[in-house]
């Protein structure tokens, strides 16, 4: 038998591809297109079609997809953010495809389970929350991805730092979504920033145009207002990072996803509203690290692949 | 060997005695004065008096206190609620005064694992409060307590409900503590209820006396500003379960502790708040189950210190 997988993380714009070893060793890798509305059939066709094109005979394929899902099924109960995608049979398609034992997973879960292994992180207790147009997250417990009763455990992006405050994309308000999923940076950038500086202006002549890379960029250049929007993303962040420390009590907080490559413009506000903690214990020895690794998705989801039994 | 252990249940006013077997039977039971102040040394001697005046020889004991328990060492690194206790070596000196093996246990620990055992939850994923004059939590994961990277998981009465709101005993603001604990509920009294009704004065002629158990009484009997207590606190405890929920995903949340004696008048605003998530999945089939059990913290440090590895 072939100790290797396909890790397929698929986002709203791309899908990454990945065939790995079972010791996480990256053999192919690819990316095709999302094309959300094309449809999921079409989806799981191209993917197989750029699979067999590696001539590889994988023993499982493992597909990280963004939303509510339903791992038994092998299906996907509900998602914001591909519209039409809901209910489709992948795990049945892929298998049907490939010839592969498949699972499908959540895309935060495969992320941070991907993080976990590639860092070798020794801590058996781990919060991962990834930060992208979305804020998802994952929890190590005891060594092992814990998924919950129905496997939505680690929802951290919705829940709540602001009671009545922004509407979320999931329906909610006030969820941590709103204020540090990428959608929420923009909107306190357009909050804070209501004249953009001469500086700000040249690295983003449109300001529709804005992102947390260019809010980055403005911030390491001095921008007093993009300094102030990750203040207050960073407060927000560390609020959320509160409640799941005193729930969870980790010993590392790992920081994932495009948005932690702001480094110490989040890290800094977090620690802050950490260390601020008058109850000291769990926040005293915690670890904070951040890695926006881009292929942890495709990495976990090929290992959660190979882990699971047959 | 005998399979007998005794639970201590130390609150501020009590301490609960049993002698309890490894099935969870109650052998012996008795009651104490806490007597905080004349410190933990008298407090071990006087439960030590107690528990060899019962002649038998249990094989260990298990002690339940409120704060944050250094199981490790068998001590308690910080306690709001019992000054002056902390940094005693219990373990150490139930263990001289008694000849047992001794485990140290945060009291909402014991309490939820106590009240598991008890009602023989198949669930192996429960969230448990303990609605007391604090709040505290208990977390059972894949069937086990979960104690964390220090102990501290489970300090649900910490997470925040309400930014910037409230002065909680912690020191912090806002916490879910601060409005569900029993100090918390007549905060909420005292700015609902300005001016008591002949009902309420009735039952309380002494509004400075007035108690988690008279508003029950009182908003059973139709007194609408305790109607609205209830209300007000159910919905911030639904506020503090749905971040809970979204984080651990479990099957069944426990409400413990005096304060779940108001039952109906507090389950049915907390349904209320998580049934009206957008993000349906984790709630749909999630059981909100009420105990006010109070032997349950005895029971459960008993059966800790039977389960804990000799």
């Amino acid at each position: 038998m072939s100790a290797v997988a396909i890790g397929v993380d698929a986002g709203g714009t791309f899908v990454k591809l990945a065939a790995v070893s079972i010791s996480g060793r990256f053999i192919k890798e690819a990316q095709v297109p999302s094309l959300p509305r094309l449809g999921p059939a079409a989806f799981v066709a191209r993917v197989a079609r750029e699979v067999r094109s590696w001539n590889l005979r994988p023993s499982a394929l493992g597909l990280a997809l963004a939303g509510d899902v339903d791992s038994d099924k092998g299906t996907l109960r509900f998602t914001p953010n591909l519209k039409g995608w809901g209910g489709f049979p992948y795990r049945a398609a892929f298998t049907r495809a490939l010839g592969v034992r498949a699972v499908v997973e959540n895309d935060a879960n495969a992320a941070v389970w991907g993080a976990y292994r590639r860092l070798q992180l020794r801590s058996s207790r781990v919060v991962g929350v990834t930060l992208g147009t979305g804020v998802g997250g994952g929890l190590i417990v005891e060594g092992k991805l814990y998924r919950g009763a129905t496997g939505s455990a680690g929802e951290v992006g919705h829940t709540v730092v602001e009671p009545g405050g922004r509407l979320c994309h999931c329906g909610a308000r006030g969820c941590l979504e709103a204020y540090c999923g990428s959608y929420g940076i923009l909107n306190t950038a357009r909050e804070l920033i209501k004249r953009p500086s001469p500086g700000l202006k040249r690295l983003c002549p449109d300001i529709a145009e804005l992102s947390p890379a260019i809010l980055s960029a403005a911030a390491h250049a001095g921008d007093k207002g993009a300094r102030a929007v990750w203040e207050r993303t960073g407060t927000w962040l560390g609020r959320g990072l509160v409640n799941l420390i005193l729930t969870l009590n980790p010993e590392v907080v790992l920081l994932l996803g495009g948005v932690s490559r702001a480094g110490e413009l989040l890290s800094k506000p977090v620690r802050r509203v950490l260390d601020a903690q008058p109850f000291k214990t769990p926040f005293k020895k915690l670890a904070v690290r951040l890695t926006a690794d881009p292929t942890a998705g495709c990495l976990g989801a090929a290992l959660l692949a190979l882990e699971a039994r047959g």
